[in-house]
């Protein structure tokens, strides 16, 4: 099955906001085995919708747009979805009737324009929408699938896994294609490739593409084969090999995040976990709490960004902020303790350093960070130099953070 | 004159990467006043793309595709634009020079590979790369202009600046087009346009796009009159108009954020702030803080996940958590009131509800949010209802935060 994503929208189009849509869209749909053929943007223009669906429908088995769903008047994707199919609009009561309740829950009265929102094209399918109050639409003509889902990430992520995959999968059949990704961090690309380079050699069955973020690094292994199991075996046999060589720094599997592994290993292990953070600034402790259930294992965060709160509520002593300053192994190490201390935890985690991009002096550039973890009994403290921007640097330190933990559990501290 | 993007790239169409140039391109095209018509993502395959460059060509007048132009076997789009505009490959040994000059400055021997990056079309221009090895392409032809870009960000975004701007500015004369976003929060989509939509009748010269998001909605007004600046007048009129409406609601314009926002005014006033966090667990302090600078205004931020961290931290009495639970207004006042009074700031800022999407009861759904805001006479609680989703009411959550601050400012609680 051949496949085309249109992505409408003005601010696609004119590059006003970033489309993550359709690489989201395009990795799921590849991981039933449909290729991507083409991806098209175009703006909020009727008559540019319709020649995009029509030339896509020509081209391939299976359409997908996003965007201009909403119920304003430069959400066209509707009406231009209808002239395109030839086909009405029909009112549908039963999901006005969802909208109204939606605004009902939330307290407020719904608007009337979002009556809009109950019209489909007739024939169509609507598919439901659980985060907002754009119904997605669904019409199967001439053994051809076309897909309308809503422009917001989050009601499209939604819409497309608990509607259309498992409707796409239904006529699909089964894959062939397997991927598995395995996530590294700690370890820069060249380093890796050059760790498993010789294993990556006269590769035939099976493609590896290294995939670079701040975060670490992800390998991605594909193979298509002639059946699954096929697949997975080549995939399984490389993968057996590439751990042997570079294990430790592989903290996951596919979208599993750091977060993730470090809440299921505390939970495992019964262990609880504080935070003391300076310049992450609550960044860590936001990702911890990001997953469900991390309160079982999350005691409190403190966010002690001046020097009065790091003495006041971590108990660092005034001389080693004086001696050593904020940034230094020293006073990462206090922070670590005092807050495992006062929070009565397993583990404190704390991080200092200098994000940028002022602050930094000669000896104290801009990029260091200490980050320090302490049990009940001992701490240890790494340091780090990163790079110039704030943002990548706050959010390589609080994957540095979560990765100490994990290496905790895997032993490298005692 | 129209224009249509063209990105390469298996990496990009699987949606293995995700494509961040084509935004870059179409804003600063957009900047000239170049219309962008369509953008296409095919994959490493010489026929799509000698396809996709002929129907561009077709239907615009600029055509700028990137990706492709590596040194290794998936790496065709210098081939794809030959066999595309039939011309032969020529080798020019300028060009070779460049590229050995670039790897001796970093010690690195030459890969024979990478001579093939000086083979260019015949009759087409070679663009310097000041970033990396591949060279960029532009033909000229029958008043058409065809520009090939590397698919590294960088290295394009530097090209594109460097070489490509100043020949279209050449080629365009000045800029009419004229863009302004005027950001808001606390108001749905619908009831947002309710409010303006009478303003937005038969608007012939300027066009407006509502932009939801789950931090608020942005709305964009778009002129394109005969002269810059005529368009910005037609744009300032509208934009009165709007905020004689809607003026509270509108945190700020184009690409500034909230936390920006809040910082600025915080700043401006000489006051600072502390935040106490439960669900949103460090998120509205990490907002705070990703603000180069927040060390002025932001003096500590307490992440009370436990009761005990509550309690002991600060000071929220054990009779309030009992009798009323800590998701409470009395709870949410006790914690802004409590942190304000530690860290001896001007503001105290707190969050408590249920992020979902397990922990709530009837009386209690998930989705309830209360926010305080303490200064040293008062205290102000609001509450919220919103989804299911635990990322989204989170992120809802920490802008709603920000934005009770906002307000406080501008004199809704007294």
């Amino acid at each position: 099955m051949k496949a085309e994503i249109i992505i409408i929208g003005d601010e696609i189009l004119y590059g006003l906001t970033l489309d993550t849509n359709s690489a989201f869209i395009a990795e799921k749909l590849g991981e039933l085995g449909i290729e991507i053929s083409y991806k098209t943007a175009i703006g909020d223009e009727v008559k540019k919708i319709v020649e995009a669906i029509h030339s896509a429908q020509r081209r391939v088995d299976l359409v997908i747009v996003t965007g201009g769903l909403g119920p304003t008047s430069d959400d066209l994707t509707v009406k231009a979805i209808a002239k395109a199919f030839k086909k009405n609009l029909i009112f549908h009561p039963e999901i006005l009737k969802k909208i109204e309740a939606r605004f009902k829950t939330r307290g407020i009265e719904m608007p009337k324009i979002n009556q809009n929102q109950a019209l489909i094209p007739q024939g169509a399918k609507a598919l439901e929408n659980q985060l907002g109050s754009a119904p997605g639409i669904l019409i199967e003509e001439d053994k051809k699938i076309f897909i309308a889902l809503p422009g917001v990430p989050k009601e499209m992520k939604a819409m497309l896994e608990q509607e259309v995959i498992p409707l796409l999968k239904t006529k699909v059949g089964k894959t062939k294609i397997v991927h598995r990704k395995l996530r590294t961090t700690g370890i820069i690309e060249s380093k890796l490739y050059e760790k498993i380079q010789d294993l990556l050699k006269d590769l035939k069955e099976i493609k590896v593409a290294f995939l670079p973020s701040y975060l670490g690094v992800d390998l991605r292994l594909t193979a298509n084969l002639k059946t699954s199991s096929k697949s997975k075996d080549v995939i399984t046999q490389l993968e057996d090999k590439i751990k042997e060589r570079i294990g430790g720094f592989i903290y996951s599997y596919d979208e599993q995040t750091l977060e993730e592994v470090v809440g299921r290993i505390l939970k495992e292990n019964k262990r609880t976990l504080s935070v003391a953070e300076s310049c992450t600034g609550g960044l860590v402790a936001a990702k911890i709490t990001n997953i469900s259930g991390s309160s079982d294992y999350f005691e409190r965060g403190v966010v002690s960004y001046s020097n009065q709160a790091k003495m006041e509520i971590l108990g660092v002593p005034k001389e080693l902020l004086d001696k050593f300053g904020a940034v230094s192994q020293e006073v990462a190490l206090a922070m670590a303790q005092g807050v495992r201390k006062i929070s009565k935890t397993d583990l404190g985690l704390s991080v200092t350093g200098i994000a940028g991009p002022t602050g930094g002096t000669p000896e104290k550039p801009v990029g260091l960070i200490y980050i320090a973890l302490a049990d009940v009994n001992k701490g240890w403290v790494e340091k780090f130099i990163f790079g110039q921007d704030r943002m990548i640097n706050r959010e390589r330190t609080a994957q540095a953070a979560l990765n100490i933990v994990r290496l905790y559990f895997l032993g490298k501290y005692k």
